[in-house]
């Protein structure tokens, strides 16, 4: 076996780990990791698992970022096939509700937030950053609306955005506390409200 | 001593008990109790905190009520002192934006809302009591201004109450994790414009 075998299987063995990894995670939390769960859970030994990740905290980093890939694949990805502006924007919202809906077991980056609000370090920063990148992509789509003129010119897209990670976050918790389905008409209705209120 | 002042002695020690595993649950989560912890925090034997709950889940389930109680004695309780209608909704929102500020290193309830929401049983159970209780509470004082005619006639209370929710749970996040006080400008500005888009 070449070296380029044995670096494309490698890249495989590392993403099997990270799924398995992801799928522990989205469970018990990212805390919850450990090299040796893994090892069980990927039928590979403890140093096997280590080889591909220097450390816990490493394969953490590496969890929270498969956290972050998989939500842009579901949620941002399609929603840049839509025009800039309002189709957009409404796709996002959308996308990002059925997200919260198809992972209303645990959505592992919304977990990690508690999990590392008072703890200071690598992981922490690492929340950080990936809440802050949805925060901007989301702002971006509102300013593109505004824009294309389909929202009032004197609409602020930091506020909007801040709102409408408000009616995510309420149903996220409503989602897995009460009624999903009343939850997403509540979460619809918010947002539809909030565009109608900002039209030009 | 009597029996009586042996009750009295039993419940001082019980709450001088709950309040250390408060503060404790406030940074560690509710699922970081233990006997043992406690016992250490309190300089008493384990058999002497285990004669004040039946059990680990007993005393979990009386540290759930006493973040109900403080949060509401903060709260609900000065709100209440308000005329019904917008100015004792505004002092519920008001109160309830000083309390995330106030306990940003770690809400007790919000964390337990994560630690529980995929493991039934009476934790779990008791979580969603107390944030239903919570939504009531603020649904009714939606209601009362309806009442009051300062806001419309067809506003939809429960709607309105999700949707305060909402901004109160992106204040949480964002307080955590960016900058407080633009977070709350944010709060403030998103509870303003949903009154303001509601008045007859």
């Amino acid at each position: 076996m070449g070296p380029q075998a044995a670096t494309t299987k490698g890249v495989a063995t590392r993403e099997l780990i990270l799924d398995r990894a992801y799928a522990i995670a989205c469970r018990e939390g990212v805390e919850g990791l450990s090299i040796g769960a893994l090892a069980l859970a990927t039928g590979m030994s403890k140093s096997g698992v280590f080889a591909h990740f220097g450390s816990r905290e490493d394969l953490q980093l590496a969890v929270l970022d498969v956290g972050g890939q998989r939500f842009g694949e579901a949620v941002l990805i399609p929603a840049l096939r839509k025009a800039r502006g309002l189709a957009r924007l409404r796709s996002i919202v959308a996308g990002w509700y059925d997200w919260v809906r198809d992972n209303h077991h645990g959505c592992l980056i919304m977990a990690a937030i508690s999990e590392y609000d008072s703890r200071p370090g690598a992981l922490q920063d690492r929340v950080v950053t990936l809440i802050h990148r949805w925060r901007s992509d989301t702002a971006r789509a509102v300013q593109m609306t505004i824009d294309t003129g389909e929202l009032r010119a004197d609409t602020d897209a930091l506020q909007l955005s801040f709102e409408i990670f408000g009616f995510a976050l309420a149903l996220h918790q409503d989602t897995r506390l009460f009624d999903p389905q009343q939850a997403r008409a509540q979460a619809d209705l918010a947002f539809d409200r909030l565009i109608s209120t900002h039209l030009p």
